[in-house]
């Protein structure tokens, strides 16, 4: 560890710290984090969703991605996905306690963002290049 | 635009959307998505930063990514790089009044997920595979 002028100590090592590479809390930030991660869970807070339905919601977000992004929010419980067994069988995806929690977080950042970007205090960058 | 079997309208088409391809909005919430831009912004919520101090904070950020991410960052208006000239000259990067905002919103979310992992809720996912 290279020794870090400005006073940097690690004596919370036992607590969460989503700014530690190897916590587990990072990891889940990271699987939340993706612009998909976002959209998905922020659109899943209106109610529960088809696959299609939601690749429809999130607009731009390829079948591929939004598979994988689904299988990350789940494995960290945060999705939740229920097999219907009707003819034809659908799926459909909700999100848990903790995923309405998290979900409940994003909506409030991205009205915020919204209502920045509806206030036209947010000029559009024109030097995308 | 291809027929959506299940009432999906858009007259909302003034309003800024998140969920719109092309919506500025979007640009946005693109920025600060990603784990960078998150964990950049929950550290700065903290206080001013130097680049070199700031890449400590935000582990296992490479320089390249740290710099791109503080572009799109400032960019969007919610980090403020300020050049010192002292000798050597110095750069620090803070928040703007809307970069506040909205890192005030990410760490309420971070501390969510946090506070999840240290109850013990979250078990770690054992199936990296």
């Amino acid at each position: 560890m290279a020794a870090a002028a400005d006073g940097y100590d690690d004596d919370d090592a036992m607590v969460a710290d989503v700014f530690a590479r190897d916590c587990s809390s990072r990891r889940v930030v990271e699987n939340i984090a993706g612009k998909w991660g976002l959209l998905a869970l922020a659109a899943l807070h209106d109610g529960s969703y088809r696959f299609n339905a939601l690749r429809r919601r999130v607009e731009g977000v390829s079948e591929k991605m939004l598979a994988q992004t689904l299988q990350g929010l789940e494995r960290d419980g945060l999705v939740h996905r229920d097999v219907h067994t009707t003819i034809p069988p659908h799926v459909e995806y909700s999100l848990t306690p903790f995923g309405e929690r998290v979900a409940a977080k994003i909506v409030d950042l991205m009205e915020l963002v919204q209502s920045e970007v509806n206030s036209g205090r947010r000029p559009p960058s024109p030097d995308s290049g």
